[in-house]
């Protein structure tokens, strides 16, 4: 331990692309975390992490395929080696592509699922497996509602945030008293990203009157959920507008 | 709104006698609310009154039986107009007596949901028809897991918090979108109290290890939904100790 | 046993003065049972007890308030005295009248309650306190979508339904391993009755394409729950047209 | 449709190799259908095809790997263009080896998922395509109890579990409107298999008091769906023996 105390803390934030992920890294580097962020392509996590430091935080962007299970011992034997123990852990990848049952083709089917779930195993995994040697940490995945119910034309999302939120669980139940904390948030709602405002220019607009999800405010829930102190651990929150419909 | 801004806001917590509510009370009034805290007999409440008070903090104790329509609309009423506009209210009544089904009394199963749901509606509904005159505002209710199971031996009490978790779900949907924040806080384990440390000693003696709720966690829990930003608002959240079995 | 054996096994469904109460009689009698109904006035009773008669079966009319302990008692007594062992036992009372959360009255909110859950819970253990001592039978809890989910607007149906609910899968819990069979069935959906014909004619306007339940249809469901051999007892079961949203 | 009228209505039962999904080929096999049944090695699904013949019914074994979606095409274009149009839909495979999330290996919990869930997709979806040009047509999978939660030691079966809840419920609210009726049911306790029989003898023992689940009885509740009226569809409903704890 000795040795560890002397190394800063880390969060890894897996799928860290977005503006979700980017919230959630920054939120943990202003409270003195260093930011371990992770996409496919590390060239892309170059601003996020050009902001951290700007914010007078320590970010590093790694480029590694989440899906990759030797990819993934490695990210993280290299984080906890060069950097610090994985304190928190975020699993941030989603791949919502709707399509009907019927015209929904094997290879998409097949993606989001391993996208959205296969490598949430993989990473929180990987993590839990260090964790538990020092006994204390925390894992949040990032959910929806479609991990609750299963809509018309999302059967391959559904399936994948059904799949993580039963990830979630199980770790939850097997490793909290191990004092590990693990925990799901179910956002609800569109957040404020380039997506939305491309795609849903109505929708959008809803911004002026807090209709849509805040990233900076998703992630307060975040850290806060690492906050809690461990006769109090919350596993689920949800996270929506206001005005949202549900 | 000018009269009303020059009052203090209020927190009003409907069964602030035990150690949850108080806490909760203690909480928000550390935050600068006049703490406004209810239980049928005034005298109970006078140390809870007096220790805000102690800690730098407002606090008003009233005897109110919620379950009477009339007593609850007098108490909201000699709020509002002596004290302050009620931000937040906190709805805090439990009564958890197991017993089989084949002996429960028609006397104790109505008991135990007018206590710990209509009470609820009640109150809720008093503090709801204020706020959404102001258009703004925070309505909490304390939940149990029997809010979302019913347990062998816990008929009645898992009818009235399944009763109190449809309020909650019914009224955040209703005045959500009238910028009423309603959320429902799921306890599923033993909480620090005096009832736990003489009925259950062997679960008390978990506290040494962070084993039962602290009522102050449990209030921190409560300010966190308070102060959540409208776009983005839980609904629901659980709270146990790490090494509870669920 | 003896005497029991040679007198015919009763169904008793409280609550029949709705189409569905009344189908599950005729269904329950058209399999041998003497069929049992009530509600508060009985003369309303009569066509539905002719009509079972009409087909060759045997049934009793009885004037019975579902909501007060001592009418319930005498009518169980009077029934397993004078006609036969309650076999099954269906509680079909419901009590949907939507309403503001803001305008909703408390008696309105309390009668929902007395009638949809109160009741249920009344029956159903003066009922259940018999067959224990047999060590067999069938309970049967009419439930709705409003049991899962709090609609706004459906603060106190939604109370009731989730009452019921949570007092049938209590009872299911503890009378299931003394060879009870404790069921919930969810109707989600129009029903084929008056009140739909006449109050909503564009959704009654649907059963020419199947589109709302036929009361026919939903008592074979409980047939089935009642048939099913014990070593595969459902507890709940949803029931909707086909083209229903959900 | 004049082609087809003249072909038997066919059930295809993909997973047949265990006891549940035998005897619910059987079970429509006595109702007229022809039941097509399928399984990685034909040879072992013999015995199956032959007790039906022997029971008077018809029978077809086909060696076809569920999670290859070019055999799954195959599978269905030759049963339709040959047997008869798929009536009745059956996915039955599972895949349930708990294990430590710790210690879970990449390989497995891909495989769980590719067995338990993603075949599930691949077949109903080339079924369902036939069907919603016949307009008509019952898909039913199993599932477990582990589809509803996910407990320590089960993240891979129970990951899966919910994929294939997911995918039906996703399924039922696009096909049911197209008249296609798709069901999950949530079969929650032992079986009465060979594998219970050696390898949980203790609970295997609970048979003589009807506490292991009689795979004939899950296959009546199959055939149950299957010819409920479309005015009155189930979704879901749980199976469980009278003494399970749940």
């Amino acid at each position: 331990m000795t040795n560890e105390t002397n190394k800063k803390k880390v969060v890894l934030v897996v799928g860290a692309g977005d503006a979700t992920g980017g919230a959630i890294a920054r939120r943990f580097a202003r409270e003195g975390y260093v930011a371990c962020v992770t996409r496919r392509h590390a060239d892309k996590l170059q601003p996020l992490v050009e902001t951290i430091r700007a914010e007078g935080g320590e970010a590093h962007g790694f480029a590694s395929d989440a899906r990759k299970e030797e990819e993934v011992a490695a990210l993280v034997e290299t984080i906890e080696r060069d950097i610090g123990p994985i304190e928190a852990f975020v699993f941030n990848i989603g791949a919502n592509v709707p399509c009907s049952i019927l015209d929904e083709t094997a290879r998409k089917y097949f993606k989001i699922w391993e996208m959205a779930c296969f490598a949430g195993f993989l990473t929180s995994q990987a993590v839990a497996r260090r964790m538990v040697t020092r006994e204390r940490g925390t894992i949040l995945f990032t959910g929806a509602t479609a991990g609750l119910r299963g809509a018309a034309g999302f059967a391959a999302f559904a399936g994948a945030k059904h799949g993580i939120r039963a990830l979630a669980q199980s770790m939850a139940r097997e490793l909290g008293p191990r004092n590990i904390h693990v925990a799901h948030v179910v956002v609800d709602g569109a957040i404020d990203t380039e997506f939305i405002r491309e795609s849903f220019p109505e929708r959008y607009a809803l911004k002026d009157q807090d209709g849509i999800l805040n990233p900076e405010h998703i992630a307060d829930s975040y850290w806060y959920l690492h906050s809690q102190p461990r006769d109090a651990w919350t596993f689920e929150l949800d996270l929506r507008p206001w005005m949202e419909r549900w």
